[in-house]
């Protein structure tokens, strides 16, 4: 009989998480029948949206999220033991998977000598939102001025370096002077820390003198409308996320956004990775060519143990994560460690940036 | 030598108009040469755009604005004496036009018995952003619910009647009893006073029980915030205007949309009429037939006397006209009174509509 351990949601979200906002449980999984197969968790992703999410939950559900995971027990030959599965089975250590399940799960293709975490970073649902989210949506074209916002974070991050390969001018806006020196070094062409500009309007004029033709947002409220007003006629908006709002017990108030959308005909869009579901494996194969040419460089914040997944939660929604915020299930599973961009930071100049 | 009255910008608005920001001037127009024409003002357009785009004005310019003119001396064959044009001629009473202008005009289509003022409205600028800005960016499709905002004004009225032309089911947001009125009377199935309303997230959701599929933004602010909370996944919304924020002297302020845009995946559209120019005729000939076939129906308010026309864009300001706001230039051009609704209205029975 196989014990799994379980978060399940203990209070519906309010303001900042608490840690007694979900619970750990033990559940007794059945045995392995026909057709099923058994997930042992290796790596959790911890999102922004799972605080966006929260008005949907019910008390007692599991909490939701995308896991990559090792199959241990199959009696299903299309998903058979040692495979490498990632799929949205929540914050579970173990799961007994049955076809008729509605899972999204899929089979991580070889990834060579890269680290599985990648199945849910650069190759997950963030690669996914800043491969379509961005290309989709904004359609940047060679000489286009393109700012992301939440930059430092694992979407906002991928998104510049897309930029940068479809040769656009790009600005990120970051919350700290860490991120920022990496967002330099990942080869952003402006870096401002919204923390402690002075003048944001007059930071993106600076870094974006022909104006702004696409914004990646992840972020809303204010800086949203700011980096607007200085969009450009035809200017395409990606929004990702809102993170600015999550917490918020009351609506966030910002300045209206109508007038410039009608003055310079913008188009925004909001949209969420799992609607890309049919073209998948185009971006993730392309994200992992990417990597595999080293264009594309990545960053994993990583929290050990299964328990300490509710404060790597509270951490995402603070912006203390550099990059795709991963638990990490059990020690056993270490299978690298994170590039040493620090090292490489020490050797490289700082940019031009002002912040 | 003919002289023309024209309106020059006296000093660039600030918050509401006066009176004094617009000049009455006399010019001198020189005779017409080989391939020039000369265009007598019939009726001018009064829209709210003029507003929104005063930061681009210079002191000293011909006030913008498009009009229906007569061409009463030509030496040009394209444009023949007696021709109706309508052009961005700006507010003058008359106007010598050169082949090298780059005028957008055109020679009004045979309108039958329709007054010519029609040009300005349902065949002029709010015709097309109506036809182009609704059927283009909201898509809508049988069945769905659709809502307007500033319903009552010459572009809002004109969206409702092609949503129900389209059997969507439609939800008019609008400030005065008696456009309220009007708009049942054209078939709106919900009509709200956003002014005494007491809560209209309520209302919204009592007229929409199946959330909102499109919306069609005028006005931009609070009142589009709470629209788009009750909006269905994918929802469409064309921002044709922003008339809240127009007279505003500091940014308005409103709860912020983007969480909104994506949990649901929104997608807004700004757009302007002009962009639709390769198309204007496919609008215009539809929006004839459909009045025509009376699917359609319009109103005008019309101010008599050049001399009176800033007084009118004042009006259109304060949301003081139904349907097409209009300068009659002069009372010779007197050829139709508008249809009296309000002898229809007072047969018409009221309709379920919350107010």
């Amino acid at each position: 009989m196989m014990k799994a351990q379980v978060y399940t949601v203990a209070k519906i979200f309010e303001g900042e998480i608490k840690e007694a906002d979900l619970k750990l449980e033990e559940e007794e999984l059945p045995p392995v029948q026909d057709d099923e197969y058994l997930v042992e968790a290796m790596y959790l992703s911890v999102d922004p949206y799972m605080r966006a999410y929260a008005k949907n939950y019910t008390v007692g559900q599991v909490m939701i999220g995308i896991q990559a995971g090792k199959i241990v027990e199959s009696k299903n030959k299309n998903f058979p033991v040692g495979e490498i599965v990632v799929g949205n089975l929540g914050w579970r250590t173990y799961t007994l998977v049955k076809p008729s399940d509605d899972y999204f799960i899929y089979i991580l293709p070889d990834v060579g000598n890269l680290p599985k975490s990648i199945a849910l970073g650069v190759l997950g649902a963030p690669g996914m939102a800043a491969y379509f989210g961005f290309l989709d949506i904004c359609r940047p074209i060679e000489g286009d001025t393109v700012v992301v916002s939440a930059a430092g974070g694992a979407v906002g991050s991928h998104v510049g370096q897309i930029a940068k390969i479809k040769k656009c001018r790009v600005i990120g806006i970051t919350g700290s002077e860490e991120k920022a020196r990496w967002l330099e070094f990942l080869g952003f062409d402006y870096v401002i820390n919204y923390k402690t500009t002075k003048d944001l309007a007059a930071d993106l004029r600076k870094g974006a003198p022909k104006g702004i033709d696409c914004y990646f947002d992840n972020v809303g409220g204010d800086t949203s409308s700011t980096v607007m007003q200085l969009m450009n006629q035809g200017g395409r908006v990606s929004v990702c996320g809102a993170i600015s709002s999550y917490n918020a017990k009351v609506p966030l108030r910002a300045n209206v956004i109508q007038p410039d959308i009608v003055a310079k005909q913008l188009e925004l869009k909001g949209f969420v990775s799992h609607q890309f579901r049919d073209r998948w494996m185009e971006g993730l194969n392309q994200n992992l060519r990417w990597v595999q040419e080293n264009k594309l460089k990545y960053r994993e914040t990583i929290t050990d143990g299964f328990e300490n997944a509710t404060r790597a939660l509270m951490g995402v929604l603070k912006g203390e994560n550099i990059g795709k915020a991963l638990v990490r299930v059990k020690a056993s599973h270490v299978e690298h460690e994170s590039v040493d961009f620090n090292n490489a930071l020490s050797k490289f100049k700082k940019f031009q940036g002002h912040r």
